[in-house]
């Protein structure tokens, strides 16, 4: 009783001194509203015979990833592998790619051009980059992109690039019984390979925009090949589709970055009980990035409107993050 | 040391006198080769430093649903589900259905009427049967059904019809470290209500067929409402491609008893290191149902003929299965 009592007032000290609790899960996170705001549901919803307590199984969390648990600038990364493989390609088959303005504006690594060729050039440069190749051809591609590619900025791998405050809220999370599940805009094919060893987050628990694939006998072996066609686009009202295609309950928190996860938030905090609703605010042009509203990546505009009446927690990068990179 | 002797030898006695060890995890199995070839595949894939051994997060098992796991005769669960709801509807609506011959087939009882109708006709059945409403009432529904609902023969609940040898797999295939799953031609949402209590499989494991879904708000909340439209068929060739999108790891291990699990079983056993493929066959007209070529449901032809030389495990359930049904 007294040795708990000297270790709160120790740790009570600590705190007020701007020192670090070692014993504290969220150790990147600054005290202040967002951090406490997330603790508090954790509480509740773990706390047994409380008003608010959701047994294990209902304990699904989910997260966006582009810009919520890594960066996504100066451009998505899954648009760099594009713009990389288009290259490596080019190299292979440089005929192939001369007529083709987008393709053209990639391999220049013209993302001004690129941008100018709008949706169609985009979606036409993802899918030469990614079809036409085994589903295990891909995963190897992607994987050892990742693991090789640096950022143009802070010269660091990518997977480099995710948020250490973000990961210890995954930890947390786990360590209090909720399964945690990706649910991005981006292609779950490129997440999938690296998801658990960076996030701990398992390929079934990833939820993606997909390319139509088929099952093919080739060689006397069995292949499940990449086509060139959107089969899903899990973005906006795509993301409850998703979820609930992929987990079939609905989740009790939510954790996004922009107006891609609006109807994402949407769906998880109008559902009965304690709910979280969570937005990354990258307001740290320093450290990361500064943008929202008029962003041409990861705008933020409608959904940091609708957070004050849906009591969706607004985190502040600048303010609210001890650090933003693992390492720091 | 001694004790174990001993009770080793009296374990190897009962085994002996064809009595029940009740130790055994598999208690509902008899001796045999399936028996044999299920728990030495276990023991290969779990046995640490040994050859085959597999990490648990890899360590993916699959199971069709209909004639795999539960019954599927003299109609798949589902088809009699839509027509105690095309009863109900029509109670309500009699105008509605006056002009359509396979609801009018349905509404009547009439299974060979039904089946005249063609794949247009049933499509349309379950069309109308299962779209029009939100995802959670839905759910309602069929969590309901399934509790009152009883079978033709059986006279029992529709959820009391699960092979008990098949429950024992999963319990035993989990303690095991494996994660199973359900993927099944039936209707994503038709098994998600009761899959985890009855199988101890949660909705996030279970991929299946699915109509499309819109996102909306309604009266000020809300809602993923069920149109009218086929998005994904879980069936065939469709469920490695649905192994692929969900769960995004070939598995090792898969279940199934009709050629709709022919690819599934291909693309699972065609994989690097230790497989596992089994088939269900039905070979009990007494305690159950006796079919397999020319069945009209749950039809069992060439993944039979390919079993042999793919080394897949066929069980007689007449041989195999001590019981079919719990509580027997």
């Amino acid at each position: 009783m007294r040795c708990a009592s000297l270790l709160l007032l120790f740790g009570l000290v600590l705190s007020g001194c701007g020192g670090e609790d070692p014993e504290d899960p969220l150790a990147s996170w600054n005290t202040g509203p967002s951090k406490k705001r997330i603790v508090d549901f954790v509480r509740a919803v773990t706390t047994r015979g409380g008003p608010d307590h959701v047994p294990p199984p209902e304990r699904i969390a989910v997260f966006d990833n582009d810009g919520t648990l890594w960066c996504e600038r100066p451009a998505y990364f899954q648009l760099l592998f594009a713009i990389d493989r288009a290259k490596t390609l080019a190299r292979d088959k440089p005929e192939l790619w001369k007529l083709d303005p987008s393709i053209q504006a990639a391999i220049e690594g013209d993302l001004e051009g690129l941008a100018k060729s709008g949706e169609k050039g985009l979606m036409e440069l993802v899918m030469v980059t990614h079809a036409g190749m085994t589903v295990d051809e891909f995963a190897k591609t992607a994987a050892n992109w990742i693991e090789t590619a640096r950022h143009p900025r802070f010269k660091r791998r990518y997977n480099q690039l995710v948020y250490q405050p973000m990961l210890e809220l995954l930890d947390y999370l786990r360590a209090n019984g909720f399964k945690t599940f990706i649910v991005s805009g981006g292609g779950i094919e490129f997440m999938r390979p690296w998801t658990e060893r960076v996030y701990g987050i398992p390929p079934e628990q990833v939820v993606g925009s997909r390319i139509k694939k088929s099952f093919l006998e080739r060689d006397g072996t069995f292949v499940i090949a990449r086509e060139a066609a959107i089969d899903f686009v899990d973005d906006k009202a795509g993301k409850p589709i998703g979820i609930h295609n992929h987990i079939g309950r609905r989740p009790i928190a939510a954790f996004g970055n922009s107006d891609g996860d609006l109807q994402m938030l949407q769906w998880t905090t109008s559902g009965e009980g304690a709910r979280l609703g969570v937005i990354v605010h990258h307001t740290d042009a320093e450290r990361e990035y500064a943008y929202d509203r008029k962003g041409h990546v990861g705008r933020l505009d409608k959904a940091l409107d609708e957070a004050p009446e849906r009591g969706w927690v607004v985190v502040d990068m600048k303010k609210d993050w001890k650090v933003v990179f693992p390492g720091e």
